[in-house]
């Protein structure tokens, strides 16, 4: 019943979206549709992700999960880099990143922990977490500190190779968490099994294919179509590309791991929930915002990866909060209201400047 | 005995605070005069909160030591602000929350230690206090980086709106603290036994409320003949703003803790002293330096939440610092070392700059 | 055997160097010339000292062994000091910071991970450690921070002023940790017992003086006709003084220290090899750098301590990343590359610049 009506919705919303953006509708129509839209096209492809990951194995199924995780702001970002408006896929970067450490993990924490007094997780992975956020914050900040003293080409030599570098380490840290260390870093093999009972799987090998290919096409139409009303939306509004960037896009292209992580920390399933609002911060920082500056260097014109005073600010920040809070392994309600109120004091900031 | 004398003292150091206020004496006695007085009224004024504490049950009782622990600090500043001095307000600030965070801690640590080879305290309070710290620190960074890009008129809006909302999360820590898990953070039950114990309550509850009010006067009498003799004491001695506010000011006010703090480590109370210590660090930035902005507004004259670069590097460095060497849960005197090295370095900057 | 071989190339690529010197050789010929020497001349001076320490008894010994380990860097950077070569000098003191905290501590990491699934070492030792580094790095940052309102003046006063401090919270430091509190501390006297076991002392006394002058007086020429090849080897192959200081003289002077780290985690002694590379990193900071401060006054023209913001930044970001890798007393080779990944980043940057 619940899963009819959501597909019903899911095509609902991609035809209206549709309609609305052949027939040139009002441009914040189109944007609300389309945001609704890409919400449940990525709840689609999350699905699908599963179901292909299901049959892939259990490596190769880690890995899908892990690096389809976030495919629905990597498109639009796609997009995003093809027409050129790196300041908004920066925004939107950054805007993933701290979503997730404050308001994906401070929902989770103050929602857990309104319910059970204190809930715990695996120390070993939050300690491996924050130490893989510190590299990201290191990555980012490093580039942007240099830049003063570089030329254009040299800043773009010098983000290819620390994207290149980045992907590596994000590719040994799948390695290590996956396989070589798995049992010790018990949480991600919890959020898989808490993935796989979750869903019931119940499409075929090929069904399941032919279902992420089309949730792929329908998020790829979703997300140009939304980037295209994104220059009228922000002026009619009066709203900066950083805030639409780093706040709207972000939270929208992110909201099916709000449900899922707070769900699971209703459950007190809060390794899981921690899992998931990190670690897709940490692809974002380590993989999404790496490729992104592949792509546009294949695209041929390079989108350096120095981000501005203000954004690097907010992800250090939020990485030093997060790192400070799920160090000890236990959460409360209380470190909750620190994330929000750190992410709520950064809206403002991004919202006024 | 010893009781005696203390009232003496107060009563005589007012005394002739008053006398050297009416008489126009040299500004130099003035200050002298004051810097003792304002020590015992703040002593005095520590009693009677808690002898009505003591009356109003537990719970409003913690609250009030809780807010009326740095109220000699926001009765000279509000005087501070009336005046339009903000740069030594934010001094004082800055100085308050160092002062606390690098020398009383760092003599508690260092001066226990010495007595005790190992002082153990609740780890799980360290981590909270070092979140907190880390709120503060990006409450007030925040506003700082953003407001190079601000009006005057939105520095000041994001100046309100953060103070409201560090206002409300302190609010919330009380609650967490002394209601919600109150067990699981023992040792600030154990500084308010601590306090209940050191002193015998022996005033009756009607006497209490006079003398807490008494107290208050004249705190704020002396505040404001001290604060009338800085400018020239300043000016004479070659000294900055920035150095007066954050060193001389910043101890004087908070002598009593200072005293407090040493005694308990002495006694092996680690535990309490460091509570003390930070607690007095964490109330002035979340909830005193939000309410003097708050108070400045209502004057009509809204004082923004900026402050240096200086001020905020050294609220900054003695965070880490602090962090650092609390999140164990366990002290030595070289800790307290380290500590009072970073103080000394910072006094010293501040005293060329 | 092997014995012999060492002395053989110590000799060799000594009296090498020498001829290349005198006879005026290629600047890139004595350059390739002097690095191997000096290698071979600190790893001798490594084994004098220990044989000294064996006679001086345990407490002078570890003196003697913690202060002499940065021997050869301190005889190399007071060189160049002796030249005016002040930005090399800063940049070999970062380097050989970074170097140990990334590079000696990484590959120690990596190399023992990869044989061992997890190496655990004393947190209570980690702990101090980091909070020793943060203060390195906030006695470099305040004085940065100042100099740019300071005068030349002032800004050598304070120099000064946090050079005796440094030394004097060094001292302390080992007076902490191999006297008051040498056993909660066990892994420093793990690396001592380590040291004196792995190398057979056959020595006698007066041999062992002998040898420690002859090392000492080695090292110094060496030194000297290394730093003469620096300027014509810098420009010839258009490298900054900036990358050859932080990059090629730090790996050079530390050789001894990497061989000893890795072949300590090879043999699962990875709190040796850790204490090591975070102990010469410290030594480096807090002594070594300060004696450099204190030797050009004497000398008659004050180096002051400020660094540039790029030094800063590196030393700054390799505190952080090592202080999160190490605080929780358990290392795998994944922490490693982390460590690994930052010194390959830090080392682009430093040669684009």
């Amino acid at each position: 019943m619940k899963q009819k009506l959501f597909y019903v919705i899911l095509i609902a919303s991609f035809a209206l979206s549709a309609v609305a953006h052949y027939s040139h509708m009002s441009k914040t129509l189109q944007f609300v549709l389309c945001c609704i839209a890409v919400v449940f096209a990525a709840g689609f492809m999350g699905k699908a992700t599963e179901s292909v990951a299901h049959y892939a194995g259990e490596r190769i199924g880690g890995f899908l999960n892990a690096t389809f995780g976030n495919a629905a702001e990597l498109i639009i970002a796609i997009f995003l880099v093809k027409d050129g408006l790196y300041d908004m896929v920066k925004a939107s970067i950054t805007g993933s990143i701290i979503g997730n450490m404050l308001l994906v993990l401070g929902l989770s924490v103050l929602l857990g922990g309104l319910k059970f007094k204190v809930q715990k997780f695996n120390v070993m992975l939050a300690g491996y977490n924050a130490s893989l956020m510190l590299l990201a914050v290191v990555a980012l900040f490093i580039p942007a500190l240099f830049a003063k003293s570089f030329t254009t080409k040299e800043t773009d030599t010098l983000s290819l190779i620390v994207a290149v570098i980045l992907i590596v380490a994000y590719a040994l840290w799948l390695l290590f968490s996956m396989i070589t260390h798995k049992e010790e870093l018990a949480d991600v093999a919890a959020v898989q099994a808490e993935e796989a009972h979750a869903h019931e799987i119940n499409w075929s090998k090929g069904k399941s294919v032919l279902f992420l290919v089309i949730a792929t096409v329908m998020v790829a139409f979703i997300s140009e179509w939304l980037v295209g009303t994104l220059e009228e939306f922000t002026h009619k509004f009066g709203l900066s590309e950083l805030f639409v960037g780093a706040f709207l896009i972000a939270i929208i292209g992110n909201a099916a791991e709000h449900s899922a992580a707070v769900f699971l920390a209703l459950k007190n399933k809060i390794g899981a929930a921690v899992e998931i609002a990190i670690g897709s911060s940490l692809q974002i920082a380590l993989f999404v915002a790496p490729v992104l500056v592949l792509v546009s260097y294949f695209m041929g014109n390079t989108m350096n990866i120095v981000f501005t005073v203000y954004e690097l600010a907010a992800i250090g920040v939020s990485a030093v909060i997060a790192k400070s809070i799920s160090q000890d392994g236990s959460t409360s309600w209380y470190e909750g209201v620190l994330l929000l109120v750190v992410y709520v004091i950064l809206g403002i900031a991004f919202y006024l400047v």
